[in-house]
């Protein structure tokens, strides 16, 4: 039996139609049925349901957008940063396995490119560099990474130049990297929804999770039983606000769209972003997932992701 | 009325035998009498007492030192930087002011010398530079610097080179920082006990705040109303470890100590501190306590309070 916290948020939702979908018997406890500073009220649900393996949704990302983190500090850090590891805690102490909804937002930019042009991402192995201690982040970047820190990683020195991340103890759970979650359904949270919405855009570059795979993926972690620790959920690659742009664009309802007057226009650069748009930093980043795929799981190149949401493309 | 948390702690126990001494009512509100979670479970006890002031001493600060919250990282967040939030918020929303116990170990170091060659310290108005942005510190000072940030300050860059520490909007409690408790009692937890038992010292400058003096000022601001916002509790000027051995054998237990045998060592400098002692980077630092002088309040030099404190030595 699976039990999943969160389950009402956008990442929830997709959990629940997964696993309803190939009919994996799965549990809901909801905000009120347990209470996080006692965690054996957790830990008797878990009992009484017979868990094996828990899946946390819960995340504070601020609404409308990440600019909300810096007026609900508390809650933001109480979030992503302290209930986090209340329920590891409480699934380590009966032996349950658990997975823990973290971001890709703890990075900033790329690791440079290969010999063939390939634009190289950071991988599970490297320190977040998009956090409090780099100071350069958002208040809600900033508590993801320490969400991580107090689940047992923390920051080494490499000899080579990078900062490496490393457990403190053998990983008892799996920490899920989601990055830009996008898929065919419109919606306010929906990448897509996002860049043919908004009044103008941010280039970058980014990688992304399309929302459906990355729960699948996640399910499989444990499905497959692959081995505990962190996983960048990403489909593979990386594309720029342009690219993403051009693929609506050649859709059915980017067309639609670009016919009823619709057009794309940018930021002229970060600096004016910052300055007109934005209360606090973004990240945009690229993700290595070749850890998931080493795995044994596969997701769908991130272009191709992109291409087949919008096929599928459904308005709200 | 005063509402007093975390009696039961080192600082908190000193609030009482003030509070007490001068017979300012109060009452004491313990840990299971309300539950974080659930603010209005708080409110609903200060309704009921008639609150107008509350007085945070709740803080986790490791036992036996602060290198144990490094183990504790959850712990240790939720008690420095959730738990004020909560409080204060809970306090705002029915107009009870209240005082929250921080710590000067979010800094390290001092602003360099006068021309009389007095050392500088760090005032309120200067951001903390030993915390998480700055990825220097320990897990607990960045704990307490994330704690004063949630309650409201932020980082601002000044022009002159320094970076700024401001209130986001008009501070409605008041935020005290301590510094190497001490005073009359040995105790483990008494910075005096330490440097009479720890086998080898590291010698470094620092303000302390003598532990009466302390609550007695912090109990000052309230009564004489001063205005909100953050102050040093420290007793004014800093001394050097080496500086505190001489007090101590000069004094009546310190000359008791070395003639039983005692003799002070000290570690040759802090990297072999950290090598050998120490698990997370100890703040080693100078506060400016004027602006608690400016608004009335008088702490005796430091000096003149470890020789009182001396004096007066009660063994456990």
């Amino acid at each position: 039996m699976i039990v999943l916290l969160g389950a009402g948020g956008y990442v929830g939702t997709a959990f629940v139609a997964h696993l309803t979908a190939q009919k994996t018997p799965f549990t809901v406890l909801s905000r009120g049925q347990w209470d996080p500073s006692r965690p054996q009220t957790l830990q008797q649900h878990l009992r009484d349901t017979k868990a094996t393996f828990l899946i946390n949704c819960v995340g504070y990302t601020g609404k409308p957008n990440v600019d909300a983190c810096e007026l609900h500090k508390q809650e933001c850090l109480y979030g992503n940063a302290i209930l986090p590891e209340v329920v590891a805690k409480a699934c380590d102490e009966l032996g349950v396995a658990w997975g823990h909804v973290s971001s890709g937002c703890i990075f900033t930019g790329d690791r440079g490119r290969d010999k063939a042009g390939n634009v190289l991402g950071f991988a599970e192995e490297h320190a977040p560099n998009f956090s409090f201690r780099q100071n350069n982040c958002s208040f809600y970047s900033g508590t993801k990474a320490l969400g991580e820190e107090i689940l047992g990683y923390r920051e080494v020195p490499d000899p080579g130049g990078t900062t490496l991340w490393e457990p403190v103890a053998p990983a008892k759970g799996y920490i899920w990297r989601l990055r830009i979650p996008f898929d065919e359904k419109a919606s306010p949270r929906n990448y897509l929804t996002k860049v043919m919405t908004y009044a103008k855009l941010l280039e970058a570059r980014n990688s992304l999770s399309q929302l459906g795979e990355f729960v699948r993926a996640c399910t499989e972690c444990w499905e497959k039983k692959v081995p505990f620790g962190i996983y960048n959920v990403t489909n593979p690659g990386s594309v720029t606000t342009r690219e993403v742009v051009a693929l609506i664009e050649n859709s059915a309802v980017g067309k639609a769209l670009v016919k009823s007057g619709k057009s794309f226009s940018y930021f002229e650069d970060e600096g004016v972003f910052m300055k007109t748009a934005a209360k606090t930093p973004r990240s945009n980043c690229v993700l290595d997932s070749s850890k998931l795929a080493a795995a044994g799981i596969v997701m769908s190149p991130v272009t191709e992701a992109l291409e087949r949401s919008l096929r599928n493309w459904q308005a709200s």
